[in-house]
């Protein structure tokens, strides 16, 4: 059976390759990389490592901003859950991205989607999950001068009348397409597609010049700006550029995606240092060999190991400690258990600096959210 | 072929006692009209002549309205052009009930509905249209301290969020059978009927507890209603109770409806009182025989005759004087002409009052529009 991809259901082992190829994006190349080196002087690990893996139209943007010096961002969470450190990775980016590009990021909290699709999710609990998911974003460091914060049922109503030209233009057969709608179908998670394909363009309407728009997101958001890109010319706006991340893998394997309805398979960005400690230990899946003599002959497999995923994806950002790591490991001079504390102790140091900025983020959740003037 | 009544189009003859079945609602009775006359001391000639001719819940209304002295009422208007004297009918009689009743109004502009389902209607235009039309229900003479517009794009931030609640409890397969959409209908008109269940309950939801609801409106506006009084239960509220009004005919005939999209068979309450003249003089048509001798001998028809058919509903609200000319029609003694020329002067004395009080009412808009606390 093929993995099942939709923005609201990841199943299976996911092939990135046949992603790009089914969903019909490009590869990121290493002359992409280069010209984003050669506008902001570096490139995020995140790029160099492949996380992000997949664009839509990335050349339009770049040559853009270095012909006028002007983008903004867009990405979002919709609340459904505490936050996981497989959400903060798209967003450790975007973070990245705002500095680097010095650029404005409208943040989508579309508060109604989990609600729509989800049966016993009440808007009380999604309106709950905001406040925290607004947090965890709060504490990746971004510029409150220049992060606008979007939570669909509140901004409705700057919202709901753009959402409406979109929707004009979409009809249901394509959504059934896009995403697997059937006659049995809510029109409320129908319609829903239209609010998320808003933000890629409101800062054109509301600054009333185009302005061109990056999307940082993981690759299963992707079909929502696929239907959308092809409407925005026709409402008189650019087709938003778009750079697709891998999900962060589940403590059980190496494929798949770490999700937030399962407790112990996942770490979540309020997790204490001994919560990391006990689910590593317990639970992620190792690509070490079955005995220790084993290990040390044959050496253990970094590629499949979840640990060294982890530290390679998004806590180890120094290459060289890295390729360390792999060497080591690969040759059997690194253990398993030895790769794990590793690991615990790069996500402790995280989580323990993202816990206190997390808290401190709740004196400064209104200076996020975006007011119309 | 079947007449089609949605609430988009109203095509061919319209069999009323049929659409009571077929909708299946309640033909209003003798009963019920004496219940609102000990309530409020009269009974307005739409409900006695049987304009309004159809109802859901009527009794319930009454005898809640009755216990508790509370209600609110809600109609609405889809600005898709400028207002004919076919669309005030509903109005006049809400404007009635709401003296009588002494109780607020909630009149919905839904400004995205006709765009999403007309493919050459901005929202630009929609927009323009809310304006002329607010004026016309404004000048019916609607008390400002308790009349609330809710204009759907300016108030989503208050009514989408409630509309998502009703949107998941409908699914595409319900929607379909109730209002003939197919695959290739735009998600937004699909979503659509949620925005405009919200009016309903969303005093109720303000004030923190179930207030009673009556809707005054044409019957082709009933599928909505049809739909969600089935869902509003299991958000709390109240179903609300329902009056059905016939169209006002176009001047080319006594069945179907008067439409704003073909101006000469329509008059428009900007009309001059030239225009009135020349448009009932050469379109109304009429139940006179085709000679004067004939006229004379077997009498006129004002059953089929369109003329006589808007004194009765709408322009001459007394008994006797409305008999009397049904008798002389009937037996001769008024020639088409004449009863042109009565219809003529009745609907220029309405249109004269009206289109002043719509000028005056160009202050007081804001005055009308609700404003959250």
């Amino acid at each position: 059976m093929p993995p099942t991809i939709t923005p609201w259901e990841v199943q299976g082992e996911v092939d990135y390759e046949k992603l790009i190829q089914q969903f019909g994006t490009e590869p990121i190349t290493h002359e992409q990389l280069n010209h984003i080196a050669q506008q902001v002087g570096e490139v995020h690990y995140m790029l160099r490592r492949g996380v992000f893996f997949s664009h839509r139209d990335l050349d339009w943007l770049l040559n853009q901003y270095q012909q006028t010096g002007e983008c903004f961002l867009y990405t979002g969470r919709a609340p459904s859950g505490n936050t996981h450190i497989g959400h903060l990775l798209p967003w450790v980016l975007t973070r990245w991205l705002q500095e680097k590009f010095n650029v404005d990021l409208w943040f989508q909290f579309p508060d109604e989607e989990k609600f729509l699709f989800k049966q016993d999710l009440s808007l009380e609990d999604t309106a709950a999950y905001t406040q925290e998911n607004m947090l965890d974003v709060i504490a990746l460091g971004f510029d409150p001068d220049k992060t606008h914060f979007l939570i669909d049922t509140r901004h409705a109503g700057i919202l709901y009348k753009h959402a409406c030209r979109v929707a004009k233009k979409i009809t249901f057969s394509t959504a059934k397409a896009a995403f697997g709608f059937q006659d049995s179908s809510n029109i409320g998670s129908v319609f829903y597609t239209s609010m998320q394909a808003v933000p890629a363009f409101l800062p054109s309407a509301i600054a009333g010049r185009n302005i061109p728009c990056l999307i940082p997101l993981a690759i299963d958001q992707d079909p929502h700006f696929r239907v959308a890109r092809d409407i925005y010319p026709s409402l008189g706006y650019y087709k938003p550029a778009v750079l697709h991340a891998r999900f962060l893998p589940s403590l059980q394997g190496p494929e798949g995606k770490m999700s937030s309805s399962s407790a112990p398979d996942t770490i979540y960005t309020t997790d204490t240092q001994k919560q990391v400690e006990e689910k590593i230990k317990k639970y992620a899946y190792s690509g070490g060999r079955s005995s220790l003599q084993e290990h040390k002959e044959q050496g253990g497999n970094p590629d499949i190991d979840v640990s060294f995923q982890y530290l390679k994806m998004f806590f180890e950002p120094d290459d060289k400690k890295l390729q360390e790591l792999e060497h080591q490991y690969r040759n059997g001079d690194l253990l398993t258990g030895e790769l794990k504390d590793i690991a615990i102790d790069k996500i402790n140091v995280f989580l323990q600096q993202h816990q206190k900025q997390r808290e401190k983020a709740r004196n400064k959740v209104e200076q996020f959210i975006y007011q119309a003037e």
